[in-house]
């Protein structure tokens, strides 16, 4: 069989969350909660399953879940999107960029990402027959270098995928990021893929600054987050995509024959228990005594801890414990101290991002204790 | 925005069920029931979401489901497919083909299909840069003509998408007819993606012709399959695939990235509820009942009724009723007279598929027997 990603291994996710399996280590590689969601959004779902809402939604998905998300979106960031042609639920995040890249990008074009960049995007472009233009950011900050998007884009750049707050280094682009961004795209047909399943996790007193919130990005950008980091339902797979009407259009095109369309009976259950803000807008608080908890203990390890504005994750630098490749590390770290992690080299091709590791601080406060004391140790 | 799909629109069946909500019709269009799955298998769900079972799953499924799904088709049709390996849970059975093609099919191949042919086939194949092979199923029994197959095999043929029980036609394909296509395919490197969702629906006596029953086929075949149709929940989008390992692999680089992963709570709750066979093997009997009290209702009507061997599908000519192109036909049906039903041409490019609409007879008793009463008096 000729491979069309002949580079492309098991994701580093169900490697780590299987070796961590495997060892009976404290899994803190892959970014899911150890705690359960809300009983009264299992509810909901029962409701309606035994209502017989468990046939086909509409493609774009139901009504009234488009209709809460688009309340959200104008509320929060203050766009305007239409429930009906500009917003779609998706099967996760990942679908949702998954389908924006292969209905937006042509074979030949090129497609700007940043890296440390999430392992998904450039599969999905290469697929196209497209070029991916990686980008470095650089610790300890990660920031975006605009002089080098600059020099970057040509006029067979299609594309620029972004994602604040970013995964993996906990980076938060700010309002003055945003512009620069805007400036560079003026003119120009480049369309925007913004990945923002961490919107409601920014720390400090921050704002998540969604594309949505600048109409000069708004107006060219697609816009796809998720249920699952919000809700602790991670394995649920459901998210949206909202978009100004004419790229939405070619989006649906392409997702009408991925997925068709989203579970019906927990869109459903999601429209009833979005309604209540507090649910998503207590989210950060909720994260920053964690990741505040994890980097008091920590401070006491051997470990070199990174910034974390947002996001679930802590980035470490661990090559004053062992000065070893990444791969080395954290099977030693998963298999002997039983704690697992995630290589930050597994987001990137750059030398420069070896000897750092993720941690994922969505967990309940005893976990986080325990992996401390082991991660205090070493 | 320039389309990677300029010829596409919205999925006829989304145009179908829209028409008929406005109208107020009786929906015979899109292919669902309007009758509910049984509450245990809701209890099931509701066990599953409260005892924490929330999170991603593995990425090709939960290993219960996996299981459940390699004993059933090596049950019934004598393959045994490993489930680590060899078995994938998908959001759907849509998800899978559209999977499998961008997996397995290269810019510059030929992929051949039969017309009338499901609407997401064609759009998935030409996403690859690849040619859509379209060979001509003829009414009234919709049988594949092995000679045209085997002279449209040339050396860039890459696939075969086959599909039995046949969506629209309700046409089944022999022993004999998987002989041919096995010879036809011997010593190429032509991959088989059987879409058998309609494995349980089979009428008068007939057997389902898997791949998997046929091992000169199997092991060479991506087979999808999926519970929507089986146990009634087509709103959930769960089905799977099975193939040897090395089309697998390549399979799952893809669906990785694609939607990476398929709700928790349902897969475990489909696991237990798979358990018990009758579930699905009592599903024809069910159907033939329906079909026979649909076919014998229309016999006084002006509809010309074709066979109809397995699916949930009567096709039904209606130019006797009225001289008209089969979208004017459709939406006088479904505004005018408040039925709603699918035109075959929105399969098929062919002349010869004009004519003909496609009924769902997935209806309590007592919607049938209300349609029929409108169609009778046509
Ligand atoms: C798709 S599984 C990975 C979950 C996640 O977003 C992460 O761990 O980075
Ligand atoms: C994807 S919605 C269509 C359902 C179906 O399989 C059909 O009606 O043919």
């Amino acid at each position: 069989v000729s491979s069309r990603l002949p580079n492309v291994g098991t994701t580093i996710f169900t490697v780590m969350s299987r070796m961590a399996a495997e060892a009976g280590a404290i899994n803190l590689s892959q970014g899911f909660p150890d705690f359960n969601a809300e009983p009264v959004l299992f509810e909901r779902v029962s409701h309606w399953m035994r209502e017989g809402y468990n046939q086909y939604p509409p493609m774009a998905g139901v009504t009234v879940l488009r209709e809460a998300i688009a309340a959200k979106v104008a509320n929060l960031y203050g766009t305007a999107y239409d429930p009906e042609t500009e917003v779609t639920v998706v099967a996760g995040a990942t679908q949702g960029l998954f389908t924006a890249v292969t209905a937006l990008v042509h074979p030949g074009d090129e497609v700007i990402v940043f890296e440390p960049v999430y392992d998904a995007y450039a599969p999905a472009i290469e697929l196209q027959g497209a070029r991916v233009v990686r980008l470095a950011l650089h610790s300890p900050d990660y920031r975006p270098d605009w002089a080098a998007v600059a020099a970057a884009i040509t006029p067979r750049t299609r594309m620029i995928m972004i994602n604040s707050p970013h995964n993996p280094t906990g980076s938060v682009w700010s309002a003055e990021d945003m512009s620069r961004l805007a400036e560079l795209v003026r003119g120009t047909d480049i369309v925007i893929v913004s990945d923002e399943v961490y919107e409601h996790i920014v720390f400090d007193g921050r704002q998540h600054e969604s594309c949505a919130r600048h109409p000069a990005l708004a107006e060219r950008s697609v816009i796809v987050s998720g249920f699952g980091k919000t809700y602790h339902i991670t394995g649920w797979k459901i998210g949206y995509v909202v978009a100004p009407a004419a790229l939405m259009a070619e989006f649906r095109k392409v997702h009408q024959f991925n997925v068709f369309t989203v579970n019906t009976p927990m869109q459903y259950a999601l429209a009833d228990y979005m309604a209540d803000a507090s649910r998503h807008l207590g989210l950060a608080a909720f994260y920053q005594a964690k990741r505040d908890r994890f980097r008091a203990a920590l401070a006491d390890s051997r470990f070199e801890l990174l910034p974390c504005s947002g996001t679930y994750f802590q980035l470490a630098r661990y090559r004053a414990i062992r000065d070893e490749s990444d791969t080395a590390f954290v099977e030693w770290l998963t298999r002997d101290k039983k704690v697992a992690a995630i290589p930050v080299s597994a987001f990137s091709a750059a030398a420069e991002d070896e000897g750092v590791v993720r941690f994922c601080f969505a967990k309940h406060d005893d976990t986080l204790d325990a992996a401390c004391e082991r991660l205090v140790a070493l």
